[in-house]
């Protein structure tokens, strides 16, 4: 019997980990330095809360979502994102009446979307978010797109390019929903069975359609924009200082909406723009999202937030040519001779560990010049042989591999000799 | 409409996050020094993994698994254990093929099972975990062992006892078996339903039983022990010698055995020995799974491995009423009077962040006084004050909150001037 990782799936393994673990070190921090700190909700929820969120005309709860029912009769979804789950805690704890408002949060962890299998695309991928709920200040709007700006600077994407829209209040919603209606209505019959149902229940999803993309009364479309009201003018406005203020560019594209329903006001997304990078170039999309606190059953709660993938986050600083600093050396091989080494071999190993030097030893029964091949591969920065020899006379020749250099050094100094020499290394980088 | 989180499973705050957050460091950290790297396979596999590997007679198969067909008409499970994904993502790529054997790995993330709601169990729980894949020696049993027992005294617990046994090979097994088998039979009429259909597919299992714990018979019943060959008893031999050498203190329990099918040689079992502790003690299993490998389509492989389960972990800590050390100071808090020192604020926070200066400010229009209590309650350790006098003289009063001190400090050094008074705080510690 074959098994196989689940389609649309995949399998990361030793040497990918370690950039993951990398960039989840760097979120952290940066998470702690803005005052996000992290909350984790169930992989799943009642289906109902994403029809009722995400929106029940959108692709996401028509098409894409891993939903069952468990032993006990509830449906039950895995989490297509992020915000729906941390609204939804944020009611249950009641966390709006905490005495300091906005609540902010960050999440990262795995979401499923059951999608056509392409490249950057995963049906499980990991997505890391915030959501800052409580505040309908526009300076929180820019202090949420600052700390994605960063993390991609931080692990040091430079080619990232900010594209900010506003998508207005209800009032402005509404005006704008009239003139899209009264545009495509006409023509509707030359766009695809998905547009023309969402012609009336939801036009503005007309302009997300990746299939009707390149029809020309898209690029004629009545822009938002152009219907803001001046409550929402201000708001983007203001949004639009503070990003001066942090010295963050940005472009404004009125055309950009994004495929969750319960967006409005401040809408965003960051995209790759290097030449290396493949057709999808989103790496992080976001918005505010008054409205939907309510919507889940909790008081008026005005939010914002954002998602990114941490799979194109790799992708795009492969795209770039740049690498992760990673430490990932093994300090010390220890290579045993005899059965009687071997239990020397394993205590030393335990005491090495223990001061914080990285040891591996054979598992194999395999003869030294296969042990010390081995260490080669691992790329250890010492070697140590243990034989009838060194038992005798209770010390062992340490050996530098990268220079050759040797050194007899006591059992019971092996400890000290290893930690002062690893420090000297780490304070001559 | 008010949501609930799924019934079984929890939401983790902050204030409980920080706590996952440091033992998972704690656990990267020791996996590095043990080079177990990391692999993360998905949060579901094909339903048949599961039954082939973890045993379709066993209870997580029968009752606990949540199972599902994707769009695509596959039967899915959401992961009940960890070591039958990594397994079959050994074999899937061909990692026996590696130079050197055996493949250490380390995992931790969500597992699922539908279980009865009781304290100490949830429906998704996070396992921590580890398997060297490719080695036989008793030794590698012992490594395993003793990360394992790393762990929780890195984390700070004390009351923590090791019981091992072992399992022997297939011919011992099925010696057992029959014993057993005899043992039971006469009066397998007292035991229940479960029982009674174990006695013939999976009659080990019997001693494992939740209902029929207390009967007579299950105190007199043949001990595995005593049916150990040769060479089994050899091998267990040494990984207690190894234990010895390594300092590690342990219990045979001759009834030790493991609620899934795959294990043989080594068990083992980790237990809280806390007064405080609830009824169920075990904080970690594993054991030796020889066979497992080419069940699973590989070629043999034998292999070693033990999952913990990290709500536990916390459980026991508060138990023996121990405390991690966790780092989340807030280092500053902006007050910000009017409208132009909110930009300033703005602009100062993403400087100060910049350089590692933690730092919040308000995004509710409070007065000053509300910020400032804001600024307490959060235990900044700095907080400065911008209002019109500062934007004129370009200079504000840094106030250290705990004694009250104060410095004028012009905008352009407050960087460098916050960087040295923290630098010189740790340098206190």
């Amino acid at each position: 019997m074959n098994f196989k990782v689940p389609r649309g799936t995949q399998d990361l393994l030793p040497g990918v980990t370690e950039k993951w673990q990398k960039v989840e070190e760097i979120i952290r921090e940066l998470c702690h330095l803005y005052r996000y700190p992290e909350i984790r909700t169930p992989i799943f929820e009642s289906t109902e809360l994403y029809t009722r969120s995400v929106g029940d005309t959108t692709d996401i709860v028509q098409k894409e979502m891993y939903t069952f029912k468990d032993r006990g009769d509830r449906s039950l979804t895995l989490r297509p994102e992020g915000t729906a789950g941390v609204v939804r805690s944020y009611v249950e704890h009641k966390m709006f009446g905490q005495p300091d408002q906005p609540i902010k949060l960050s999440y990262l962890g795995p979401m499923f979307r059951y999608e056509r299998q392409q490249a950057g695309r995963y049906r499980q991928f990991v997505q890391f978010g915030v959501e800052a709920i409580g505040s309908k200040d526009p300076a929180i709007d820019a202090e949420v797109i600052s700390l994605a700006m960063n993390i991609y600077s931080s692990v040091g994407l430079q080619d990232v390019k900010l594209v900010i829209n506003s998508l207005g209040d209800q009032e402005v919603r509404a005006n704008h929903r009239e003139a899209l209606v009264n545009h495509f209505k006409p023509h509707i019959d030359e766009f695809c069975q998905d547009c023309q149902s969402r012609l009336e229940k939801n036009p503005l999803r007309i302009l997300d359609c990746k299939v009707d993309h390149g029809h020309p009364l898209m690029a004629t479309a009545p822009a938002l924009t152009d219907y803001l009201n001046e409550e929402s003018a201000n708001y983007f406005n203001k949004v639009k200082q503070y990003l001066d203020v942090l010295g963050i560019s940005y472009e404004v594209d009125p055309n950009l909406v994004r495929g969750l329903d319960y967006y409005n006001h401040t809408a965003f997304e960051i995209m790759s723009t290097s030449k290396g990078f493949g057709s999808i170039t989103t790496l992080c999309g976001g918005g505010r999202y008054n409205g939907l606190v309510e919507e889940i059953g909790g008081p008026e709660s005005p939010g914002i937030g954002f998602g990114m993938s941490i799979e194109r986050l790799l992708l795009a600083l492969e795209a770039e040519g740049k690498e992760l600093d990673i430490e990932d050396q093994l300090d010390m091989y220890i290579v045993a001779m005899d059965e009687d080494s071997k239990l020397k071999a394993v205590e030393l190993a335990s005491s090495f560990r223990a001061k914080g030097i990285s040891t591996e030893l054979d598992y194999t029964d395999r003869k030294m010049k296969a042990q010390m091949k081995s260490a080669d591969r691992k790329q250890a920065t010492w070697v140590i042989v243990l034989g009838e020899t060194e038992l005798v006379e209770q010390q062992v020749a340490v050996k530098h591999m990268a220079t050759g250099d040797q050194e007899k050094v006591p059992f019971f100094d092996l400890v000290e000799y290893l930690t002062k020499q690893k420090q000297k290394q780490m304070e001559e980088k």
